[in-house]
This record gives C-alpha cells, structure tokens and sequence, in this order.
C-alpha cells in the first residue's frame, strides 16, 4: 500500500486526519490503496491519551506520508470533557448497551468540527481535492459528531467557506468506515496489511501506553477483534512487560 | 452599553468572536445591548497584525467582558496567505472595485471556518446559546467565508455538532452586520456608545499600531468613515506622534 502513498506524480490528494487510533489509520491505509496522495494531520489538543500522538508519528511513517503536521491546540483552554480535563474520570467498564445509550463524560466539545475545520485549512493550502475521517457511526461512541448527516453537513459548509470552493473545486470529506462495524473496519486494515499494533484507542493509557482494559475504547476495540476472529498485536501482555 | 453586559442574572448568554477590528467590535457591543450576557473568543493564530489581539483586550474590558479566552493556533505551519506568512506581501492602495473583485492574498485558509469551530466548542461548554459573528457581505473584501450562505451552512453544522444541539438547543450564529454597509456599522457603533479608536483594521501596522493607511482594510474603513461623516480616532495623527 505504500506503493500509491509514494506516488509523487499522483493527480489525487487528500488530506487525512490521522489520530494514531484505529479508525484513523484504517482510513489512511485505505486512502493510499485508492490512489490519494496524503497529508496527514494530528492535532495536539490537551488530550490525556497523548501516546496517540506517538501512534499517528508511526501510523504515517509506515504509510510513507511525509507531509505530517501535527498541529497544538489547547482546547483543555475550554474545559468540559474528561479526555482534557483530569477532574473528570473517564467512565470504565461500561457495556456495549450503555456505550451505544448517550454521550459520554469523553465527548469533547465541538471536536470533530474544530478538526474537521483545520483539515480543511490544510488541504486548501495543499490543494487537496478530499479530507479524509475515520468517523463510523455504527460501534461508536454516542458522539453526535460521528454521525454522516454531521459529516455531510460539514462538506456543504467547505464547499461555502474556501477560495477552492468559490473556483468550483470543493473539498470533499470521504468517512469510507461511516457504515462499516468495528469488526468489518479490522478485516478491512487487515487485508490492507496494516500494523494495528502501531495504533491506540486507550482513553486512558498507562504512562508506558498500554491499554487500561476498561474504558469505552478499550471495550469496543476488544469486541471488535474478538468479532473480527483476530488477535489485536496491541495488547499482547509480552509488549508492555 | 456596559449594564446588559454586567448583568450576572442574564438568561440569555452567547459567545463572541472578537478580533479587535471594527466589526467584531460593533457586534460586541450590539450583542451586548442585546442582552447577552457575553464571553468572548479571539485567535492568536499568528497574524502579523497581532495588534490586534491588544484591541480585542480593550474592547472586551470596555464592554465589560471578563470571560475573555485569547486562543493560540499556529494556522501559519500551514501557509498560504499574506496574513500569516511574512514572504507573501500585503496588497496596498487598491480602489474599491479592485478589493471587491477577487479573493486577495490576505485571505487565511478556511479561517472563519476555523473561528466558528473554535467559538462552537467555547458555545458548549459555556451553555451558551449563540455565537456572534462580524461578517460582513457589503464592504468586505472577497473573502468566501463571510457571505450569508456560508453563515448559514456553519448553524446547520453546528445543530449536528453538538450535545446541546443533540439534546433540542442548537447553538445559532449571529451576524448582525451581515447586510450593512461599512458606514452603517459605524453608525450603530458610534450610537452605541462604542470607541473606535480601541480597534484596529490594518492588515500591515507599525510596530506602535500605527495603521498603514494602504492596505484593504485600512481604504475600506478610511471609507466608511467618511460616508458616516464621522472622523476615525484611530488615524488622529496626534495618537501615533
């Protein structure tokens, strides 16, 4: 799959949102097999979980996108969710029921919009004809910005807002998991030949990175594998001994 | 102006982006004779006008505000226009016509956009149930992000966004000078007790403040002024002495 990553004189390109997370890196490896040239960008915003920051580093490298920003944000300036603000806990050992039931103390305010926005900065200053997002709407987490009437809404508010836009080439946001399940979006990766021991999903990662086990992500990640009938390299117990 | 503003009790409360120029000041001051009991956002995203961010300051102590976020963002690590990057000049003496007919090299990537994000997120986590917005469509200057059509696909966005959007109170996006000219946008402020000579225009200051007197911004003010047969306390030679 590096093959259409490396392509330098490849017509097509986008930019990816990269978190370092499963979703992300499984959209990444798909954008670069469907022949996209990609940028990749990672926003520093205050998370706890900032070993993902490390996951994107690596997830982009392994695709060869050499145009990686990663660009600080402090939205823990706002406050309000429990991924940047320590004195909220992140919600553990949850089912998949109360997972699915309501948005959760991890939303953080307005996020896939304000990365959405940024991604759209990026790629008009790279001319980029496409975003592309790791949102899936189906084992997700409550998230109201997950959802693909947010996503479509988002790609009329491009097509308004850029010089690109104006001059008839608006940017379009591909979400290629939007409808796919967890379990689907592993055999996807897998078949792309992906590292998913290269990703986290950990909210609330030990200081080594190893997963916690226990909360949202780590859940639905785990469900997801044992659906997929795959092993997640990510956890295995020999890694973090 | 400064009761409504002060009014602990206000049910009502909205967040305004304040960028120090002149209508985002004039939209302060008309949310705060509105009622609304206001916070304000502003970007350090890494303007070479940073001047501004000191105008914001005064118009916000001025109205009284003092939830007063100033919110670095590098938007300069991705190029792209005169405003952020020092190789790219400011255009200067440019008649009207001229500003009017294309999108100049002023232009940020995707920046209203970006602004409108970031607001969205302060929004939520203030239960705030507006954000007030500047834009202007009359005497602009040809950026895409600040037509009505492009305000108005952000509110669908933002009623999507959101939990409190999820939950039956979206967060709607005002711009009360949307359909002004600059000289009536100087009329209401001046009628609303607002000083003018806190805010400054100028795409391309001395380091004292001292505005140009050349670029877009400061022809298009210099303008309005004289058709609200109102003189600029900002540009009193006396000030920059």
């Amino acid at each position: 799959m590096n093959d259409a990553a490396a392509k330098p004189s490849a017509a097509r390109s986008a930019v990816v949102l990269l978190s370092g997370g499963l979703d992300s890196a499984t959209t990444a490896a798909w954008a670069a097999q469907a022949g996209f040239r990609l940028a990749a960008l990672s926003i520093d915003y205050g998370q706890r979980h900032r070993v993902e920051l490390d996951a994107a580093r690596a997830v982009a490298h392994a695709l060869g996108i050499t145009d990686h920003v990663v660009l600080p944000i402090d939205l823990a300036a706002f406050g309000g969710s429990a991924l940047v603000d320590a004195a909220i806990p992140v919600p553990k050992g949850r089912d998949e029921a109360a997972i699915a039931a309501g948005i959760p103390a991890t939303y953080v305010p307005a996020r896939n919009t304000v990365f959405l926005a940024l991604a759209l900065a990026m790629a008009e200053t790279r001319a980029a004809e496409a975003i592309v997002l790791g949102v899936n709407a189906i084992d997700y987490s409550g998230y109201p910005d997950c959802r693909p009437e947010f996503v479509a809404a988002f790609e009329a508010v491009a097509a308004l807002a850029t010089k690109a836009g104006v001059e008839g080439r608006p940017t379009r946001i591909l979400a290629p998991l939007q409808t796919l399940t967890k379990a689907e979006i592993i055999r996807m990766g897998l078949g792309l030949g992906l590292d998913y021991g290269l990703t986290t999903s950990c909210y609330d990662p030990a200081g080594t990175g190893a997963p916690c086990g226990g909360c949202d992500s780590c859940l639905l990640r785990a469900a997801g594998f044992a659906a997929a009938g795959a092993a997640d390299p990510r956890i295995d117990p020999a890694r973090w001994a």
